[in-house]
């Protein structure tokens, strides 16, 4: 066991955020542990813990002022500033020629330069935080390189303009790297590895996919081209090479499908053979074997990048223990006190309720012993990460305004009818028929008017379960119906759709669905990098198509270029399109396919398959098991039927009233803990429990091993001698 | 140890078929294994270890009759017949109405029942040779069922057409069940079952998908509905929630993807985010689910499927051993002698090479003891799986011919020459700049001349590397060029084809390539599967499809029909389709898209997938590397270079001839092995291999262990007891 926390400290791939940060900072209090601990050790653990949560791996200097500044950096206001800055600069497009709306060239320049100056500011401000050595080989800094394009970029084009010269503003392009850049698009930056992984595999599937479209165009050259056959448009048929090619490439995607064969099989009812197994090999056996090669490296780099998070992770953890130890007698390890630990806690999570913090600290020191050792304590960041729901028990209006009829014979069978799944079923219903009543014609008065119904049963609900808040969303989406008269056709349009959705509440109670709906949840974050990651190609290809083919296609501004590059990725819809012949138009689309289609669409489904195999095959953490033990034990547990798990119950509400009055006799403690154990804080960790089953054991070995926890006997982290 | 060879005999879950005939056939020479062996005997063990070779699940009858007809049954000629028959049975829809061929109607129904006459033969022959009892509960004799059917639907439809009423040949459809069902479609059936399997969790997926399709409809209907906006043939635009529905359907298949929301767009540029969104969630995330769960579903059933498998086999093997042990002393397992075992490999596989044949006893009969002991018997079916190639050394017909000449300084140094890589180097860019003179024009005579000079070349190669038979692919796809003149347009065709495959030899022997390729060749015989699985398909719907609307579309005889059904499959093409507005061609597109594209295209990518993987992950399997030590020892293996295990050489020559020659001084054995590591005999092998990483340990504990197998101690086994 004592061997067991030192070694993988000794290993060399620890990542060199990690193992450097240990090296150059004198570990303060590590030499005299008895020192009472001054405000900036809890500021630097509390760092150290925020860091380990949230997987930042930003190796900032360890002097005070460089602390605070470094709080400052995490802080959200410049963390949201930066965003708004940076999603101006992406909007200038809409601005720029050629522009939705047209602004003069000086404003969205001078528009830019602010941004520009923001995102320096930003810089600097990293700058100061971390050590300069480290800050001037961060290749996150290739933002810089952006910056000082963009800025000469800008004097040339306005030098240009000035002298009526033709100009393009090329460092358009170079707007998303900002995106990609910025130190919070970590998962966009991940994202990107795993492509830039991915694509030597692909590579060499494509060279053999490339080898088969030219095979099969020289085979159709040769079948079909002497045959003098005529398209529709009465040009001659695949006789010339470089056109086949492309035809055929196109055919990958099916857009041209039955058009391109149709001359073909007007000539002999065998060819068709030749395009069906061509779309067979090519569209079938090599698409899957893209998706294929994409979906295994995917896994693999992904899976070594989640180990060496972990292992950061725990670094950073074992080094906010150092600042927080105290030693006991000789030959036992050093321990954090309840006191400490309850400071860092606070100043890592101000919002966190004093409750949940104890709840926390009694999984930690199980033995009730009053200080954690080292192995209770790393584990703090990982607790931190799972999402307990805090519930308040409150007793139902009526109970406290009247509290003899509540009690009553006649209340209490009420209280157990609405308790009764019975209930549930009969309320689902109604929002069922209320669905069905919604797709009717409005303007039928029957119909109209029964919305009104709909209401009161609604509302009848509610008060018989003392929520007031839990509903707002289901009130609200029907009261403007009934108030605001048919004024404005756009709020309608919101509130009928808001009505709609009513509906997910009652698929989401059943629950053979629930698992297919948590996991489509549960990628949810890892859709929006995506949605990024789409965003930041998208923006690309936009400002080089818009170049390229302005004023003659669907290229006029930025949001017809998006319109098509979503056609095109939806559809490959490359006619109208590519009827602009010329070569480059063909280039851009056969690149963007590559790109768009192949690489990233496949690692998006391979994505879906792993979050759906992990559904469907891991179970619950370690860690999430003992927290869930933990607050059985407290008798804090909420019975599972009082409050399900499910979408509609974190949709409506953010902070759970746990609708009491169900059980007027019990005597329930005032707060009780539920663990929200299929939503996750972070992409993180998310991730972190995607792999983890096929994590090396000894990264969790540490975290998990009650005996060594215990009985507090390790050695000290070697990063303290080195 | 002991305990583990009767482990898995006791689980209860053993296919029944496997310890159904165990209990019921008095095993032969069990008591008296000093007997000597008869006749019946060896070809009662021959058909144990055939059956286990190639994964047959029949409990045949073991009477020495009822053997000789199961021998009979598994002859090939038979086989072919009912194949034959099969097909016939199946191409009478060419014949009948709406026939490509129109036939009168008594000559297609005297074919047909010819055909029903050859099945019920077939069936009748099958019921001989397993017991009575089993026949009955057999469920694959639902063929009875479908020949009964047939038969009656001809008498009716006879009946009815004489008297000139409308009749309907409804029993076609039954057909493609008939080669679901003859015992031959184990690989066809298989997959039908692991569709079975999938279907529940497919169908909680798909409830939820079209639940969403109906709440984006339901929106549609009430953001679009109401603007009064009219569709380019100026029909109302989304006023009909079913006509939504369906639109919105097709849309996930990207069919009518730009037409279906250009009213919306035309009216408001924000409408296309409801689409983006829709397509997003519905086509993306969705049809990703989709595949996740087929995926999943996939491997698990296939894997607790091969897995049995596996375990019937070994059971097939012990039983073939229990015919042909003989006991030794007391207290030592009985054995089977080599004389023994000789004779059974003859008989399983006449074909099988007497070296061969050696060469897989001494791998059996590791430590030559001149018998082997029944964990060395049962890895028989394996061993016989794994394709092992033997190479003749034959001299170069130089040497025979003029030796002196051969043997000179010249000679050697261009002998020297040949083996050098670059001499593979430059033929493959010869072969290159083939490919490139067969894309130019071949009226200019430089050109058409030039394949005089390629041909030369290629026949030089062939003379110095002293190989007759294995170029005649090469060549006889030049010589009809050169010799049969420009006769017939459709030689040529085919003689391009042949040239332009050529190419292939060139990217099979970069390494890189040739893993990719590899996985892609294995995949193989799944594809057939999967191709008789769409033919099925396509047959039944083909036939429902003419009886619906033959007439009114595509679907006027059984070939549009068919091609129609893959422009489905491909583009999802309901255009020109669909345009049928009636209800029952929409049915039929929605039915025919969820059971082809998003059942069983699922299933085949899901098997690409688990391909690659393996392809990338899993090594070789035990057997085969213990196969190959023993080749290596005896030093009868073929240096890795001079043969490269690549496509070309296997679709060049069946039986592989070492142009030697190359190192004349070396003093080779006569005949040397060679593994054919990538290639797999059956499906099944491949299958097995596929899981066998997975694979619960237990099932191939006895096959590997070397040391129980040396000691030979392990009991009896236990269906001997039951």
């Amino acid at each position: 066991r004592l061997g067991e926390m030192s070694e993988p400290e000794k290993k060399d791939n620890i990542p060199d955020e990690a193992a450097g940060t240990g090296k150059e900072k004198g570990i303060p209090n590590g030499g005299n542990p008895s020192k009472t601990k001054e405000v900036s050790d809890f500021d630097l653990a509390a760092i150290y813990v925020s860091d380990a949560q949230y997987n930042r791996n930003i190796h900032f200097d360890t002097s005070a002022q460089a602390v605070r500044l470094y709080l400052l950096y995490n802080h959200w206001l410049p963390k949201v500033l930066l965003y708004f800055f940076i999603l101006v600069d992406l909007s200038l497009a809409i601005f720029e020629d050629p522009a939705v709306v047209p602004l003069p060239t000086w404003a969205t320049m001078l528009v830019e330069l602010l941004c520009l100056l923001v995102f320096t500011i930003r810089l600097v401000h990293y700058a100061k935080v971390i050590p300069r050595d480290k800050f001037w080989k961060d290749p996150k800094n290739i933002c810089i390189i952006a910056i000082l394009l963009t800025l000469i970029d800008m004097i040339i084009y306005g030098a240009l303009k000035a002298t009526d010269y033709y100009a393009v503003r090329w460092s358009r392009v170079l707007r998303p790297l900002l995106l990609v850049n910025v130190t919070e698009g970590r998962q966009l930056r991940r994202a990107f590895r795993s492509i830039r992984n991915a694509l030597p595999e692909i590579f060499y599937v494509f060279l053999l996919f490339m080898f088969s479209v030219l095979i099969f165009s020289l085979m159709a050259l040769k079948l079909l081209g002497k045959r003098g056959l005529k398209t529709t448009d009465g040009s001659p048929y695949f006789t010339d090479y470089l056109e086949i090619v492309f035809d055929l490439y196109v055919l990958v995607t099916t857009a041209n499908s039955p058009d391109v064969m149709m001359p073909a099989y007007n000539s002999s009812f065998l060819f068709t053979l030749f395009f069906i197994l061509y779309i067979f090999i090519n569209t079938y056996i090599f698409m899957s074997a893209f998706l294929a090669v994409v979906f295994n490296n995917y896994k693999k780099y992904l899976k070594e990048e989640v180990r060496q998070l972990v292992r950061a992770k725990r670094h950073k953890m074992v080094r906010a223990f150092a600042v927080l130890q105290e030693s006991r007698e000789e030959g036992r390890g050093p321990v954090v006190t309840h006191a400490n630990w309850n400071q860092v806690v606070r100043l890592v999570q101000p919002s966190i309720s004093n409750p949940h913090r104890e709840l926390l600290w009694n999984v930690c020191d199980d033995k009730n012993q009053g200080f954690i050792g080292k192995l209770a304590f790393v584990q703090l960041a990982d607790l931190l990460n799972i999402e307990v729901i805090t519930l308040k028990s409150r007793p139902h209006p009526l109970q406290s305004l009247c509290p003899a009829f509540y009690l009553s014979g006649p209340s209490r069978l009420l209280c157990r009818l609405v308790q009764h799944r019975g209930f549930v079923i009969v309320y689902d219903l109604i929002i069922l028929v209320n669905a069905v009543f919604i797709g009717l014609d409005e303007e039928n008065p029957m119909i109209a008017n029964s919305e009104w119904v709909f209401l009161a049963l609604y509302l009848f609900r509610n008060t018989l379960l003392g929520q007031q808040r839990q509903s707002v969303f289901l009130n609200t989406s029907s009261c403007p119906v009934v108030a605001g008269g048919y004024t404005s056709r756009q709020i309608l349009d919101i509130v009928f759709i808001l009505r709609v959705l009513r509906l997910i509440r009652v698929v989401d109670s059943i629950g053979r669905f629930r698992t297919i709906i948590n996991t489509l949840i549960r990628i949810g974050p890892a859709i929006l990098t995506f949605g990024q990651l789409i965003l930041v190609i998208y923006y690309v290809f936009a400002m080089v198509g818009m170049e390229l083919f302005k004023g003659k296609n669907n290229f006029n501004n930025i949001a017809s270029s998006f319109i098509l590059l979503v056609e095109l990725t939806v559809v490959n819809q490359c006619s109208g399109f590519a009827t602009v012949t010329h070569m480059s138009a063909r280039i851009f689309f056969v690149l963007f396919h590559i790109l768009v289609v192949i690489v990233i669409i496949n690692i998006f489904v391979s994505f879906v398959l792993e979050a759906f195999y992990v559904e469907y095959s891991v179970d619950k953490g370690d860690l999430q098991t003992a927290l869930e033990r933990k607050i059985e034990e407290l008798e804090l547990a909420v019975a599972q039927e009082k409050l399900e798990d499910n979408l509609v119950n974190a949709m409506e509400t953010s902070d759970n009233d746990l609708g009491t009055g169900q059980s007027p006799t019990a005597n329930k403690p005032a707060l009780m803990f539920k663990i929200a154990s299929k939503r996750y804080r972070t992409v993180d960790a998310f991730l972190q429990r995607m792999f983890e089953a096929d994590l090396d054991p000894e990264d969790f070995a540490e975290n998990n091993d009650p005996e060594a926890q215990a009985s507090g006997s390790f050695a000290n982290p070697t990063f303290n001698s080195m």
